[in-house]
């Protein structure tokens, strides 16, 4: 397989009931909506998701029900990675028996200080293991929460060694110069930014688009600036996609976004996730919501 | 429960087979080898051990093996800290019914910049779901891998809050001016430092001793210095002590101790760890060895 995704992806919040167990009726209903208002694809269990919150037996349910909702297999990639590689070996197989063979895969991501060799070896490992060439692994590259660093060389030696099966990144480095590099380094990569702020240069630069958490309330300004990327607004449109995201980055990413879609959605129960997140204050809220209003944000729908 | 463990605690490798499963042979051997060579006890499933990189059902079997080879509830502490709680319950409960309540407790791991009430709130839901009195839990502070730092003031928090059950500390932050604050704050706090570079000062201080990785084969001179360290001569070891300490610290901890295991007991499965980890190259194990040598340090048997 190879990559043939491209556009605004939504790392996708996952809605839960008063217990925090997975609210499926609302996960599903999240993201239709998502799809239907400017979401090219979902990364389900993610890190907006809190994939690692949950019980391998958890995900799996979740992945099974994704399933049986319908979702289209190039809508949707989901995030399989986990400290120990039989747990990865067996939410990527449960990904592909549900008929989704795009996974975004963290590294073993306990230990600091890991050589390359140990990544390389780790991603190896579970490749062999699982031994299905339908496979499209997107390595998940996000040092703020991993600790670790996947360089260019690193991403170049893996698809260099899995040319059919590691067929993409998403960058949540930050780290323009990496992302660039990537994408000029491997033809045809996957290169997906984790944010919408650098969709524009990453597409410029032959990159597929971004995956993003901010996209779960802000896929329809992205959506628009992908549809004119090639356009002369694009600039324009990046700098108002920009203004956002830093609005909303000043703000805990997952507390934030679930409140954002209680307040659009009625639901209180958008509010739960699961430790080590806490809700945010009534303070944080408000000072969240005045945020947006003051730069005239609001949840788009679509026409 | 209250903490009641003392002195030289060893945090336990994994012996594995060559498809990474664990030799359940091995370890038991192990384990006794470690509390009849100076360990007074074995903490079973920590980072030394690889305990993330083992599932939950792979851990489950370790924990109920160790209980069927009937090692003392006083000298097994057990590591449960998961990034999920379903899976920190999961294991506490697997624990406790193996017969012990002795739990090392790693806070979710994977999100970082989290508040002292988004850990405070980790903690007392994996303890509220589990509702046993009998539970001892040690907190796991170990910021270099976790990225999270687990303050004085958040530990005397859950003290306060669980005070029969949050009864100790593991501190591998390294940072000596927290581990004296806790051990002053909390009279009777199982305060154990994560090396044994630290076991004077903290058994000084009223802290209960130390856990360590090095301890697979420092055991017999850490417990010289355990047996000795209210007389005169336990400057001297503890110099000792460090001195050893730092010469292994310059290595990998997992492959090179696994590394000296082999070479003691001529079990060449020893090296075996699981990714990410690397074995020690050719280069790196002579120098390892050439190092111990030079500092005239070789694993003690018990007389």
């Amino acid at each position: 397989m190879s990559n043939n995704l491209r556009g605004v992806w939504t790392a996708a919040l996952t809605p839960q009931n008063e217990d925090l167990s997975v609210d499926f009726d609302a996960l599903v209903a999240h993201y239709r909506w998502l799809l239907a208002n400017g979401s090219d694809g979902i990364a389900v269990l993610g890190t907006t998701g809190e994939a690692n919150s949950f019980s391998v037996a958890e995900r799996r349910a979740l992945i099974e029900r994704v399933g049986e909702a319908g979702f289209a297999s190039n809508e949707i990639m989901i995030g399989t990675g986990c400290c120990a590689f039989p747990d990865t070996v067996e939410l990527t197989r449960a990904a592909l028996a549900a008929g989704y063979a795009n996974i975004l895969m963290l590294p073993p991501f306990f230990y600091k200080g890991v050589s390359d060799d140990g990544l390389f070896r780790a991603y190896a490992n579970v490749i062999e293991r699982i031994g299905d060439d339908a496979m499209a692994i997107y390595v998940y590259d996000f040092p703020k929460m991993t600790g670790l660093e996947i360089s260019p060389d690193l991403l170049v030696r893996l698809h260099e060694a899995f040319p059919t099966t590691i067929v993409g990144v998403k960058d949540s480095s930050g780290s323009w110069p990496d992302m660039l590099e990537v994408a000029e380094r491997i033809p045809g990569f996957g290169t997906f930014a984790g944010t919408e702020r650098y969709l524009l240069p990453v597409l410029r630069a032959g990159g597929a688009g971004c995956i993003s958490a901010t996209a779960n309330v802000t896929c329809g300004l992205a959506a628009e600036l992908y549809a004119a990327w090639r356009g002369e607004g694009a600039e324009a449109l990046q700098e108002r996609v920009t203004q956002v995201r830093l609005a909303l980055e000043a703000y805990p990413a997952v507390p934030s976004l679930k409140e954002i879609m209680a307040a659009h959605t009625g639901r209180a129960g958008w509010r739960q996730a699961r430790p080590p997140m806490v809700a945010l204050s009534d303070g944080a809220r408000a000072d969240l919501f005045r945020d947006l209003e003051a730069i005239g944000f609001a949840l788009q729908e679509a026409a």
